[in-house]
Formats: C-alpha cells, sequence, structure tokens
C-alpha cells in the first residue's frame, strides 16, 4: 500500500456544532481520518473501520518515514479482508480521543486552553455522530459496512441503530450490548489509578508532567484482560527476569516486565484524560436504550456478521450471543461464528487469518446481495426486509 | 464462643532468629495468635487455621468491644465445622503482616526504625516456618489438620511437604500450586499502584501519610478478581448510583462505588508495605520446588481435601484438579469437591454451609481413621502408606 497520510476535518459552518447526548454543544469539531483504496463511481463501495479504546486514525499502510504499520493492517489492503483494490476503507479518530480528533487535550477555542475536564461528556453515539458528518463531508450517503472490534463493535451497533438506512452490514467483533460490572469495575480500576496521580491535577496537567504512572497502571490492567490466561503461559510462563528496574522484595517475572514496559509506552502515546472520558462512553453505553434488545433492532436493514473468540473473557462470548439472539428475534440477517483463539481479547487484533476468512466472504455476499436491490435503493430494500 | 483476646509470642533464645528462604536471617520475630476451644490432653485435637492475604490471627469469635466477628467466624465456633466442642483452633497472622507479627511496619531493633524496605523477601516456607515456632511453643507436636484458603491453600501445601510428620490432614480450599502468569499480573499490578503513590516514598512512609490512594487502588484490583461477573451482576447491575465523590465523565455506576469504598477501607486497616511483601510471597509460591509435583508429594502422610468453586476465575478449578492429580499419582488420599458456587474467588468464605458439610465429614474421618495409628505413633502410619 502506498505512503498514507492522516486528513483532517473540521466541522463547517452551519452547523459548525454538535447536539450531544448529554445535552451540550460542541463545536467546532476536527476530525482526523485515512483513507485506503478507490470510491468507486456509484459510492457504494466505502467500509468503515470503527476502532477500539486505544486505537486510532491510523488503522493500515505506513506513514512517511515511519515503519510501524496502522493498528489493523493486517486486515486492510489490496487482497486483504478489507480489500483496498475493491473497496474504499475510511477510518477516523474518535470524538474524546488524543489522536487528532477534538478530546480533551485539544485547545478550547472559547479559552485558548486545552479543554481538561471541561471536555463535555461524551458517548459512543456523538462518537458515531461524528462519524456519520465525517462521511457526509466525504460524499457517502450509505456505507457498504461498518466494521469493529471491542468498542470499535460498540460503534458499529450504535450505526446500526442510529443510521439503518445507511449501511448495507455491519461486522461486530468481540463486542457487547452493554457493559457487565465486571467489565465497569476494571475501567474504573484504571480511572482511579489516574485520578490517584498528583501529576493528574484535575485533568489541569497540559503543559506539565502527565499522570504516566497512573495512566501507566490503568494500561497494565487493560492488558491483562486484553490477553488470557493461556496467553499469558505460553508467552511468559513464570521466567524470572532481571529487568532493567531491580526486583524487589522478591523474584521478578518477565510477564511483571511485560506489563510495565506495555504501560510505559502507552504513555507515550496516549493522553490520560481521553482514557477518562473514552472509558467512561463505554460504560456508559447501551445499545438498548432500556428497550428490549429486539425491539431496538426492529429497524435494521443490514446484515450482520458476530465474531467472538472463546479466550476472551473481557468480552465474553455469551455477549455476543447475547445480541445474536435477539438480531434474530428481530428478524436481522445476522451470522455467528465463535472462533476458537487462545489470545483473549486480543484475538480481534492477532486472528488475521481466520478473520480474513469469514470477513471477506461476507463482504463478497454483502456486495452480491446488495447489487440487485441497489438500482431500486433502500427504501425498496427495507420493504422487501419487512414482508420478507 | 467466648470473648477472643489476641495473643503474642516472640521467638526466645536460643535460637532468637529463623533462617530464611532468602539466605538471610531474621529475629527477634513476634507472632501474633488466638487459639478457639481446648486442647486435649493427648494433645491431638489442634487444627492451624491459615489466613489469606488480607486475614489475621482474629478468625473467629469477637474481641472485647467490637462487635465485628473474626475473619472466619461463620466456620470456627461451638458446633460449626471447625467445632471448638472437638478441637482446639489456632490461628496467626503471617510473617510479613501488619496485625501483630514482625512485618515491614514492625520496628526493627537493630535501628529503632520500622523495618520499611529493609525488611527481608520472605517466603510461604518462611511463614509456615514461623507458625511450627509457635506449635513448638504451644507443646503441639502433630495437628490433626491444617487448613486454609487461597494464599492460606498455600500455606497448607507447604505444611504438607515441608513437615509431613506433623499433621495428620489438610484442606486446601480455592488455591494453586503455584501461581499463573496473569495471577502474578493482578498482584504486579496492584504492587505497581503503591509504587506510583508519591506517599510511598520507597517504603518509608512510617509516621508520615501511608501510599492510601495505591493501596486502595491495589485492593480495588484484588476486589475484582475475588468475585464473579456473575456475583458482581446480581450485587449491582448496572445500577446508577450518585455517590459521596460527584460522578464525572459520564454516569456513576454502584458498582463503582462498591469498590473505591473498599478500597479506603482497606487502608485504614492494611499496611502497604506487607501487600508489597505478602502478594511476592504469594507470586514466587510453587509447591513443587523444580520438581514433578507427585515427587514432590511422595512423602505426604496425611489425608486431604481439596474444594474449589466453579465460579471461581482467579484460582480456577483447573488448579485444583492439577493438585489432585499429583495427590492421585503421589498415592496420597485425597478427596476433591468443586462447589457450585456464583460467589467467584470469595467462596471460600461465603459457602460456609457447603463447606461446613464436606469439612466436618472430612475432620470426623480423620479423627476416626487416626485413631488406631496413632497408638503406633506417625511412623507405623507412614510404614503402612508407604507399604500401601
Amino acid at each position: 500500500m502506498d505512503v498514507i497520510d492522516t486528513r483532517y476535518f473540521t466541522f463547517a459552518h452551519p452547523p459548525d456544532e454538535l447536539e450531544l447526548d448529554s445535552g451540550g454543544r460542541l463545536g467546532p469539531i476536527t476530525v482526523a481520518y485515512e483513507t485506503y483504496g478507490t470510491l468507486n463511481a456509484q459510492r457504494s463501495n466505502a467500509i468503515l473501520i470503527l476502532h477500539a479504546l486505544s486505537g486510532d486514525a491510523h488503522a493500515a499502510g505506513s506513514h512517511a518515514g515511519e515503519g510501524r504499520p496502522g493498528w489493523w493492517d493486517s486486515m486492510i489492503g489490496p487482497g486483504k479482508a478489507f480489500d483496498t483494490d475493491r473497496y474504499f476503507v475510511i477510518c477516523s479518530n474518535v470524538l474524546g480521543g488524543c489522536k487528532g480528533t477534538t478530546g480533551p487535550s485539544s485547545v478550547d477555542p472559547a479559552t485558548g486552553q486545552p479543554h481538561g475536564l471541561g471536555f463535555p461528556v461524551i458517548t459512543i453515539g456523538d462518537m458515531v455522530r461524528v462519524q456519520a458528518r465525517l462521511l457526509d463531508h466525504l460524499g457517502i450517503e450509505t456505507l457498504l459496512s461498518v466494521a469493529g472490534g471491542s468498542m470499535g463493535g460498540m460503534q458499529a451497533l450504535e450505526w446500526l441503530v442510529s443510521y439503518p438506512d445507511r449501511l448495507h452490514s455491519a461486522i461486530l467483533i468481540a463486542t457487547a450490548a452493554k457493559h457487565s460490572p465486571q467489565q465497569i469495575a476494571f475501567n474504573e480500576v484504571g480511572r482511579q489509578a489516574i485520578l490517584a496521580d498528583p501529576n493528574w491535577k484535575d485533568g489541569h496537567y497540559y503543559g506539565g508532567p502527565p499522570p504516566a504512572k497512573g495512566l501507566s497502571v490503568a494500561r497494565m490492567v487493560g492488558h491483562i484482560t486484553y490477553m488470557s490466561d493461556l496467553s499469558m503461559a505460553e508467552k511468559f510462563g513464570r521466567r524470572i527476569r532481571e529487568g532493567r528496574r531491580r526486583a524487589r522484595f522478591g523474584n521478578g517475572f518477565e510477564v511483571e516486565e511485560y506489563l510495565r514496559d506495555r504501560g510505559d509506552n502507552f504513555v507515550r502515546r496516549f493522553d490520560a484524560n481521553s482514557y477518562l472520558y473514552i472509558t467512561k462512553a463505554m460504560d456508559s453505553f447501551d445499545v438498548s436504550a432500556g428497550q428490549d434488545l429486539a425491539e431496538r433492532f426492529r429497524r435494521i436493514l443490514a446484515k450482520v456478521l458476530v465474531l467472538s473468540f472463546r479466550s476472551d473473557w473481557l468480552y465474553p462470548s455469551s455477549q455476543s450471543l447475547e445480541l445474536v439472539r435477539a438480531f434474530k428475534r428481530a428478524s436481522v440477517d445476522a451470522t455467528y461464528c465463535e472462533i476458537d483463539s487462545t489470545y483473549g481479547h486480543d484475538a480481534f487484533l492477532l486472528e488475521a487469518e481466520t478473520e480474513t476468512r469469514l470477513v471477506r466472504h461476507f463482504l463478497e455476499t454483502v456486495t452480491r446481495e446488495r447489487t440487485p436491490a441497489e438500482a431500486k435503493g433502500l427504501v425498496a430494500v427495507r420493504s422487501r426486509t419487512r414482508s420478507g
């Protein structure tokens, strides 16, 4: 794939603000995004990729002068699952993020200072409405598909219920209709670790040292939940390591050094306030919006692929099955596959080979089934689905 | 049960020091302990209860002027599982602890200051050797049983391999031969949260404010792992709560407030350095000592009861089964039961009714089977076991 640049789109007037689920307004909003492949003349081959908690717009390819490919490069590119010879693939950084899209670390034009905790409460719904604005800007009315894992899957669910007319399919990977109290609890530990760091200073740390130790602990907790007991056993066992930091109170294990390193690396590339806001958006998400899930899904026209991983204990298969059962009750055309991986939640980033087989076949089916209906437009498709 | 007092025993000269697994020596050592019931004339009815990470010597009954009973009061007392009308029950605070037994917060007689990080590295083996000294002091040569859950089970395992001549039975609950990397990882997150707290000051915080925020985060992580996803769902669901601390960045959930409260309470009753040393002792523990586990168990004469809980994902049943298989290969008389509880790891403290049935029957069998052999002494028992 060619060298990729991140591009930026700022909502232009009118309207230059976004109405938020929390009731407030936010604007102007800048969105960082990347595209891969070419939009066809019918504008019918666009796929929106949705990133997880710590992801960004850089999903594939490489930036000039940087060796490191995008976070889902194994899945996006010529001949890959999201085949850029056939599809026009878009990925944008979420609202509240820290990789180019407006978030707590962005400068508030009203004050000339970073928002910090002045940033409003945001939701997965707000993130998705920003993405819809980006698509408007790109001149894309309907998407061939939306796809994402973990928090990306939550955004895909939100797309299904908020914009049923704008997408032909959705791919939900290792995700949930809502967080369980255990999932909330793990996020809360991370938040409390950040809040406990004296450098956090109620979110006003910009220009000074960031709450690095707190954010690092938060990331360590996260990493444990992203791996499985088995993948940790295979990767580290109980091997002892004398790391950079001397082991105290007893032996130092490799797994400890790995987690500390991952925590330290994360601090260099992520903003603590974004971590607070985005994890809260995940915890607050509930695609049912208090309704019966099947009722909520009844307006969905898209074909849905749901994938989970057997060893994923953070987003267990039972949560995917809850979605699938509700899709079925709502007569949504949903396919489910549990992939037998040992990688835990991380599998959605690592099991590219298996995912590729499933996603490629699914997208081909969606393309084929969509084509005859395309001429009549989505309204016709909807009538057919409703009567079918 | 009568009002209970904690008593203290300090190793007298000679020898007034303990040789540690780490190679160093430590002394004098004070041990906090409690006893319940009466030692019989044959000194044959003593049971040693072994506490988990945050436990202490106060296992049962109530202290004068305090309403709160001991941590395993549901299991220890007249007519209970560990029936104090029949058995003489002992519980002591572990070495490295902060509830009366020598630990990092104790004053080092050499300096007149608390040990802090000058405290030597300790192991589960060291804890058990201190308990053996306490039994010597109490004039108890052989134990009818040792019993403990979680880290208490590790101590029971250590008793089995280190003092095979001194016990007739052992009850291992929700424990493991060694920590998996995932178990180490959760402990390491807790340790890093403490180390990240600027009040920790390399362990020299005594006399000043303790690293309360770090220790609280550590405890929060622990609590998540002690509960099951289901028990959290039953207890909290996704109920929203406006707690004492205003929810920021979005809704506040009950589970968050619960965890913060548990974290804050813990800080008032536990020492951060003890948390560091004791969790390291747990992580470093490996009853196999690098040998085949069955080989390691071959000298065991005691009858063993192994209990695990279906929803315990911190010490999963697979770890208990690993022990049971090794016991069987070593021809140890081992019984295993997986209890169908939804409480997760906490079940060992909460499933008193089921545990009582199993433990009472087990102890009766041990008492009955032991009696004829008693006359011949343990040496005879050993020959019988070896030839059998």
